[in-house]
């Protein structure tokens, strides 16, 4: 409920220049955005009753995962923004966390995204599966994040740490081309954009990783930080690859997927109308 | 050179129960400081000439090593301690020290070891070998460490610590059994020592592992904190086990030691006279 106490018109143009950096209607959150009306009502706000999600035991607020954290002793909390199914590349990124802080915050994007990514209910059982099988349950917290996607980039990758500041994470993983869509962005213009905050003032700490594959000379999953070995050696095939394989009805190698993810993804395509499956 | 101001006679005992928590003459660092005279000289100390070093090349002082950092940009620096030959466990938390900080110090001890221990020109070489083939060469910095072991467990932990950061390390790997001998002290010790100081006194960020091994579930390197499986699915044999399989001419697996590490043992061991081998 909302008690209207004024109204006004934005530049819509302006504002996905400040947000987005482009005003190209091609860019899905521009487009998203110039749809909207540029009439604005503001006043204060009276949450009459929450919106419902399909994920209501996963819907966890940020005084419950606090409460949860310092109940289990966690000094440290690192939180994984995410809106696809998780690849191995994510899982090395999660375990890395692991080994250096007290727990994980896994809190993947339960709101709307662009019409081809995998519905949330799909990637949320595909993260039930790879979390009972490969992850320690009690270092680990999952829990839907009822946001849209934005893809604004590195200034959604800022957003997205402050809003895990406030569930209680003290860490945050940025990834290559953390909130990003198409080229857009450069895919570390995510990293650099937190050189401009002060890190006392931010009071998360961003860790960033670079594309993460699998390397058959390592015989390990790495990235370009830890590996010396040439693009040859690396395993690391695109998601549309990755997609088509499942849609096709076949499963990516273990390196890539575990077999239990890949599966439950396999079936939703399966399952899907061929029209849709583009 | 030492300009004697003061002579005074210790309490080798007393020290030994400080410094070591036991004055167990099993304990190889009890063992040489009760060894040593009770005498003390003291006084202002005067270098005329430097100890010469079998690996003068890898000989840096701190003065050099922070100056290489920065010329390298390295906003963060992992230091890593070690006196044994690098089984992949070691190297696996090199790898996640790469992934969260910017450069890697590798500072081996080549001081006075106990007479097991594979000699510090043999570990040098493995050393080489294996940040040749296996690690990013721009991100790692090998140096020698001329100092002798204590075996004093957690209280060397902090020693080792407060070393590096005087080296410009901002982390310091801390693993399981720091320092430590024997059964001599808990394998975590080492990592509570570290609660009694304040970390900005300290000046340098421990970061713990548990004892890392080669999990088949995972079909990766984990550590208790990263991985959920059983024991069983573990591969983590001792360093004896290793080292036995090397003194009879074989190489252990791959996911132990890599096999151009593990050769440079197998032909140490091979060279050694049969009742040194012990």
């Amino acid at each position: 409920m909302l008690e209207v106490t004024e109204v006004y018109c934005r530049d819509l143009e302006e504002e996905a220049r400040a947000v987005f950096g482009t005003t190209d209607p091609a860019h899905p959150g521009v487009a998203r955005l110039l749809r909207e009306s540029p009439w604005v009502l503001a006043g204060p706000v009276w949450v009459v009753q929450r919106p419902r999600s399909p994920f209501a035991e996963l819907e966890l607020d940020p005084a419950h995962t606090r409460a949860y954290f310092a109940g289990a002793g966690w000094r440290t909390v690192t939180a994984f923004q995410t809106r696809n199914p998780l690849h191995r590349a994510h899982e090395y990124l999660h375990k890395c966390a692991l080994e250096v802080t007290d727990g994980l915050f896994l809190h993947p994007l339960v709101g709307e995204t662009k019409d081809d990514d995998v519905p949330a209910e799909v990637r949320m059982r595909a993260y039930e599966v790879l979390l009972q099988l490969y992850y320690p349950k009690e270092r680990v917290v999952l829990a839907a994040f009822p946001a849209a996607m934005r893809y604004a980039g590195p200034r959604e990758a800022v957003f997205h740490a402050l809003v895990r500041k406030n569930y209680g994470c003290t860490h945050m993983l940025i990834g290559r081309d953390h909130a990003g869509v198409g080229g857009f962005y450069d895919p570390y213009a995510a990293h650099r954009i937190f050189d401009r905050f002060d890190p006392g003032k931010l009071g998360i700490v961003p860790v960033f990783f670079g594309e993460a594959f699998y390397c058959r000379r390592c015989d390990a999953m790495a990235t370009d930080r830890s590996c010396p070995h040439p693009a040859e050696a690396r395993l690391n095939p695109s998601g549309t690859w990755v997609r088509q394989l499942l849609r096709s009805g076949q499963l990516p190698p273990p390196q890539v997927m575990r077999p239990e993810v890949a599966e439950v993804l396999r079936r939703y395509f399966a399952a899907r109308p061929a029209e849709q499956a583009v």
